[in-house]
């Protein structure tokens, strides 16, 4: 399934080495003042930099080809578009029966009847989160004022972060890294029994993005250590407001109406340089080879930017179910 | 959204106090042997025993009333409801105006206007498991030969869990714990791109489910702390058997045929003797109160076959999208 | 599919023969005053009666046995149950091999693998109209002021339908008919491009209605005869007045504020006294019968209110997503 | 909702004047044979031709940007997009404030507060179509080898339909069509009760096609003037065949393995050269015009491939829902 939300419906189209990645948004209001530049910032927070960021550099460039006019979202569906402009599609051909470790390789050739675009992942390329950036921003500027902001908070267990990914690719490895999120001005009652819990919603859309292994709201894994009387949180006055925040700002799946607090774990990029061991599926023989392609050494220095954006589509859908957006945003 | 699934679809409806608590279960292939008797298994797991088990004892007999014929599924909808014997409203009565810290009562009350039913939590309480277990032991007749199995790993941070309890308890207190759920016999494949990651939908349910603050696949949240070389599990067979299993049976959101492997956090029950501070909502004061009704020190112990039910209705659900079940079950 | 709507759900679960019909309403707001006693007259209308009506009484008492407080909603899903109290399932036995033309035998029978409920026509019957009009009848109280209503123009081709019936009946025979459903005081702008045109949607649900052969909106059939000139209404005020209704209250499949008006066409009954041909599954030799049971000469003389409330749960959906029903609705 | 279906899941999106129209077609199977070429035969019936068909000329060339490789679907989603290049905007410009009668001008402008791109109708133009008959193309290859063939067999009453076009479009005036869709080689089981009856689902998407003003199935709205003993299809083998096909294909909702057939009741396009009465928004006074644009006196010409495809795509959807389609199609 291709499309997420009910009111607000996201769907994702396309592939890594293919001719483009985009988003259909159906569902977005009316009115709504949007440009492909208001996508740009979180676009470029996508892309690579700093210390060992993939060598291959698109341009991004959104192009929306319906759903709005003169500056403004008409009510129809936005399809957003990004061109595939350097893809070295060739890397991949010498390990065509060679799956890779880590990868979808294997089960999307078993699942697929061997009919995939295996090319750089194919559809399961991590490349298929800038279309979902972008509707992330659609999003987030629906939600405004309330905001969304991710941050990475250690990376290989250290938060010397630069330097710890420095030192996993030099060699010719890969590190993870734990992102936390905080969302602001989310109002309570966002949420619906008994299936459409905030945290269902969020961690659905969480666990498509690839290297994502671990979702975690309020006191999360420590929640089961504590006791009821540390991990309640008291009410300090009648519009919900607590005192500490141990649940994460929700209750029973409804957003309570302090800070949304999540953490999610990101595991190191499973393409690295050093030989890694697969099996060749033409003779079933153990076979050892390196990662094909260009790769980033920690993934999770872009993430950020996509857990927001995997929050707000979340977020803008829970808003209009609730009927706290207008259909016509303006 | 009280529905959850495409192929396999469950509903949930009632309510902790009111007339009793049910489900309807579309989809399910015609023929599968199914009787009232074949949900009591995992019913008994769920009910309260052991130490610090809520005083409230439901006999929770399953009426299946529609949708089978002579022990058989008719491919119509299932419909199983569990009538409420023993529920005591009262308690409830003198902190109408006085949110219980941890639970949904003021998310609620803000949601729907304050005509929600807050006694015992409505439809916000754990009571809404009772259908999910039911509707899970259909699932894992559809499912079989392939199992799910889950367990208390941990209570309070300790592994002696009797002891912990019991000591939660005199204090009038209580504890979390961390449940661990494997599957076996999952063929490779199951899992729908973008958005329908196996993970994904199994994180969907959990979350719907009362008390839960995280979940973690494989490595989990020890992944971010690993480097690529270590956490990348290495492929053994054509068939996808892999040395290592960081990634928990999945690679790219699609079972890869390994063991289904996740951990889920659960909170300390909110509901506890020892006084805690609220608002009265009428005054907007301070309150100090002690939870009224009856309560479990520790709602992990209870869990583990809820764990189960909420991958087993999704497994089923993707087991069915892919076609791997057929439509007649037999 | 047994669930419709996407704000406003309606589920349908039972059988003819088995314990019991019912419908879950998922998504009604909270507030609205609600209780069994406010379904009785839809129910009423369609009992038999008159000319040529079924033998078989049934009290058809609903039992609202979840999502109600105090006499409203509370936001958590409805529960309505009808037990079956007036099945006489040997009636059928005798022709388990034969299907009944017209019927949904022997489609049952081959998509369901035979384990089909096939007494009364099982989950096909039309008494799984029941449900639906209760459901309309909580649709209706949420469209209030906006009102539907329903009439059987003709049957059998003739205006004087109590002698129609009553000839047909004495042949031991049965008689199809004609309704048209008028709705008042719905806003312009109901309606979701492009797939959820108003239209679509009560089309859809009609066509749920067993024994409805087609469907038409404002000049219908008699349009393709038309030239534009003639068949365009005129606006004749700034609000979307129009002088004629021949578009039936819709444009490009969106309300237009003016009478909602549709039509439609009611078979007549497939099971009569008179002898029919179908083919002995056992011996595949053709056979002649008599159908078993009891049945109406003219079921389109209890559709009316059928008709209504498959409008009804499509109007109070389109509402919702339009929000111009408060989730709360008082 | 743009989107429509459960396991062939179809998506539209554009405008008329925008830049492009176009489908995202989620969940067909991997393996099919498909390139733009297997498209045109029925992108080609759909374009303007014969007497009275619009000036207006579109390429129409499709474009499939993802979901391919070397002539294969690859199990990922199909986009497929048709630039707009013979778009006459400044037409519309004059008539901003007139709403044009019979069109979704007045309604789309309150419903979506004045933002909707109204150039040429805009997302509610019938040139939205396209999409649909691409989609359409799609799933008739997942069909084969059973067929759906649609033709006109009257328009404006007459079957002299070229001359009765050519009169028309001398009178600056429009004519409807009746449409007669047919289908074969389809197998008994298709649909899914109790919403998802194929006549349901058909109509569904019939109702969403611009200027459909009815649908009916077999006798359709004869069936109301009939007797049972005369409506009844006798049943002449164990398989189903049936001697008369007054049910048009269905029992119950579900093909019966006869012959499918419907008949659509298509109005006369609502622009016209004649002199209309519309009003001025500005003023609230009445004014006469004549329709701007480039438009055909009978559309319904052009209807018979886009109800073809409309049948198609929900054919596609219950035989992969019934698993009669492999989920990879070779």
């Amino acid at each position: 399934m291709n499309t997420f939300g009910l009111s607000f419906r996201l769907s994702i189209f396309g592939e890594s080495h293919g001719d483009c990645v985009g988003a259909v948004v159906d569902g977005c209001p009316a009115g709504l003042s949007l440009s492909p530049d208001d996508l740009l910032a979180d676009i470029d927070r996508r892309k690579p930099g700093g210390p060992g960021g993939t060598p291959r550099h698109e341009p991004d460039v959104p192009e929306i080809r319906s759903g709005i006019l003169d500056g403004r979202t008409t009510g129809a569906p936005l399809t957003i578009v990004f061109a595939n402009r350097n893809a070295r599609s060739e890397d991949y051909e010498a390990l065509r029966d060679i799956p890779r470790p880590g990868h979808a390789d294997l089960v999307a050739r078993i699942k697929f009847g061997g009919f995939n675009d295996a090319r750089g992942g194919g559809h399961f390329s991590g490349r298929l989160t800038l279309p979902l950036v972008a509707a992330g921003a659609v999003a987030r500027k629906l939600l405004a004022p309330a905001t969304l902001k991710a941050a990475l908070l250690e990376a290989g267990g250290s938060t010397d972060i630069e330097e710890t990914v420095r030192a996993a690719g030099k060699d010719g490895d890969s590190v993870g890294g734990l992102i936390e999120c905080r969302g602001s001005g989310f109002p309570p009652g966002l949420g619906e029994p008994f299936f459409d819990a905030v945290e269902s919603l969020i961690a659905h859309v969480i666990f498509a993005v690839p290297g994502i292994k671990g979702i975690e709201f309020g006191a999360g894994f420590a929640a089961p250590r504590m006791r009821g009387s540390e991990c309640n949180d008291a009410l300090i006055d009648a519009g919900g407001k607590t005192r500490t925040n141990h649940s994460g700002g929700t209750n029973g799946g409804i957003t309570n109406g302090n800070e949304l607090v999540f953490r999610v774990a990101v595991k190191p990029p499973s393409s690295i340089r050093r030989e890694q061991e697969s099996v060749d599926l033409r003779t079933g023989l153990p076979v050892r080879f390196s990662a094909p392609g260009r790769h980033d050494v920690c993934i999770a220095l872009r993430m950020p930017v996509i857990v927001e954006a995997a929050a707000a589509v979340v977020l803008a859908d829970l808003m209009l179910r609730q009927q706290l957006l207008s259909r016509t945003a303006r």
